[in-house]
């Protein structure tokens, strides 16, 4: 069994090739479409795989708290949207990077646009959020009372700039073809519209549109209806993309390499070094209900070859992984041997993993925890 | 609101006082029992922690990786048994332990045996991983001659010392009542009791027996018939020990501190800062089917009150969590307080974590990720 990287325990391969693809196709589309083209970082959290967004020419990003912020900013990203309800806890942090980079901050309430009218020092730009339908957070779409006094209120304010609405259509996870991601994507586009035309009517000219979520920016053609994409999960993919239909098995671009480590034919079982603090215990759901960690892949010397379809990862503990598997491809694996776990949500593959190693052996770090 | 220790961000808070009358407690119970207390230091994975049991008198310790073990025998930790089928990529590491500490490894096959007989370079005791019904991995209890054959072929071997076997009764999570896990417990030591009476009529004189898991150790009374327990979960519990009924609330000794950063009291929800990379996706299924990713208790200045009867987290996405709670509890929190969240499982929070913060305002370190 090839192992051309000398692995001995549970490393996250990236394929950079195809990193670059997704990259160069999302930044493809989105000029095409004519929007600002701002991705994620939360999904790779790495100063290394940002400079190949760079080199695409993404000068604009995305991050999910003020830690990762400070991280890219370090990093020369002078551009940066904390794309999290505004933590006011941290206003001291926010301070200090707000002087240091064009920050943009996301507010949903008149008591952290208040908090902020007080405390800030530096300016920032304010994109107000709106929940669309997804239900995690939000000022409702259809208050446009609520809207426009919140827009009045961040106006009057001295360091807060209005810049647009936003949103996360995270239902589109539930979707399962392009059909239904397009129906949501569509819905969603038309109510921050209405909203937009709400604050038009009373004098606020410029207000922008920024979406975020991968699947609508992977399976939606034409984006430009909006003003920015926020896609990061693009980068990489993942089995739950794969599920709704997001991306094709041979664009996900990280897989967790795992030693064998027992074997256990007559339970049609191999258990593998990969457990809940690799891969993380994030599911989806088999066509017959039971929970799945993972799709099953032989490593190569070029990279990890296409899904074994009669494999998965049925279990997870905290180092331990289960893979059920039929008498064959069971009887392909031996103990000391490598298999490779196509994710079923990359971020939290990578948040937990901290580092990738790329198929040709160089090692890239996330950022640290602190 | 309270927020003693001026915490900004997600902050897993450490009650020390409850942590060291957990460790009094097994400790005592081991004592009692006459059997070889072994805690598993995955739960924690800091050498400060560490430094409390060894004031309770630990000197022999569990742990999960080869790289948990290095990093514990940097701390002074001298007697390791790395509890997870040895994984023979590792052997360079291994032996590089082996030289330094009494170093325990767990076999379960031939191939891994005899891998070891010719690779390692020092002695290591060996443990036989043995399934007594949790059906994860290891040797089938019933298959005596397979025992017996891997004993022998062990036995042969320069630098592998049969020390015991040694079995995780996992299934014990299922349980719901002390009858329940007693009876598991009863039904492990049997079928391991029947594993030490074949290899005795074959001359093996002083195999021991070692249990690990911390519904049996919180709650079997006498644990006299085995020679060694390795409990870890116990130091903290968590939501899932409380389910089945192996702690008591005030037992839990980790929780974790999140500003609350937006807030629905139509929808009855507050929205906090502390995600799946807080928590873990971890869940429980509340009574009603639905899963519960933690509860909710608020932080007065000599740590977290009881959990908040009408609230509990009822989803997570990357950096959110989802409290939903009654209007009443609601109306309690406002944008910029602090919750504290009780987590499901807290090796799993711990690890994604990386460190603690006492209620006396001391940081305290986990292993780093490497």
């Amino acid at each position: 069994m090839a192992n051309p990287l000398a692995i001995q325990r549970p490393t996250l391969l990236l394929d950079r090739s195809r990193a670059l693809a997704n990259i160069e196709r999302m930044a493809r589309k989105a000029a095409r479409s004519r929007v600002r083209f701002r991705p994620h970082f939360k999904t790779h959290q790495s100063a290394a795989v940002g400079e190949w967004f760079r080199q695409g020419g993404v000068e604009a990003i995305t991050v999910s708290s003020v830690e990762m912020a400070r991280y890219f900013a370090q990093h020369g990203w002078q551009d940066i949207t904390i794309a999290f309800p505004a933590n006011i806890l941290e206003i001291e942090a926010i301070n200090h990077l707000a002087r240091q980079v064009e920050l943009g901050l996301l507010v949903e309430s008149a008591e952290t646009a208040n908090f902020l009218a007080q405390h800030l020092s530096s300016r920032v730009n304010i994109w107000l959020k709106i929940d669309t339908g997804y239900g995690r957070t939000g000022l409702a779409w259809s208050d446009l009372n609520a809207i426009l006094r919140l827009a009045e209120q961040i106006e009057a304010a001295p360091h807060l700039s209005l810049r647009g609405l936003l949103t996360h259509s995270g239902h589109t996870y539930g979707a399962r073809s392009k059909a239904e991601v397009e129906a949501i994507y569509r819905d969603s586009l038309a109510k921050l519209v209405t909203g937009q035309e709400r604050l038009a009517t009373a004098g606020f000219s410029r207000i922008e549109l920024s979406i975020g979520d991968t699947p609508s920016c992977s399976l939606v053609d034409d984006l430009s209806g909006v003003d920015e994409i926020r896609p990061g999960n693009f980068l990489f993919y993942d089995l739950m993309q794969l599920q709704i239909g997001a991306c094709r098995e041979a664009e996900i671009a990280v897989a967790l390499a795992c030693p064998v480590v027992a074997k256990h034919p007559t339970q049609n079982k191999l258990v593998i070094y990969g457990g809940a603090v690799h891969l993380s215990k994030e599911a989806i759901r088999s066509a017959d209900g039971r929970p799945l960690y993972g799709y099953v892949a032989e490593l190569g010397a070029e990279g990890w070859g296409p899904r074994l379809e009669r494999a998965c990862v049925s279990g997870l503990s905290q180092e331990h992984g289960l893979i059920e598997a039929d008498d064959e491809t069971v009887a392909r694996f031996n103990v000391g041997d490598l298999v490779t776990i196509l994710p079923v949500h990359s971020c939290l593959t990578v948040n937990l993993m901290g580092q990738y190693r790329t198929l040709d052996g160089e090692t890239l770090l996330c950022m640290e925890r602190s």
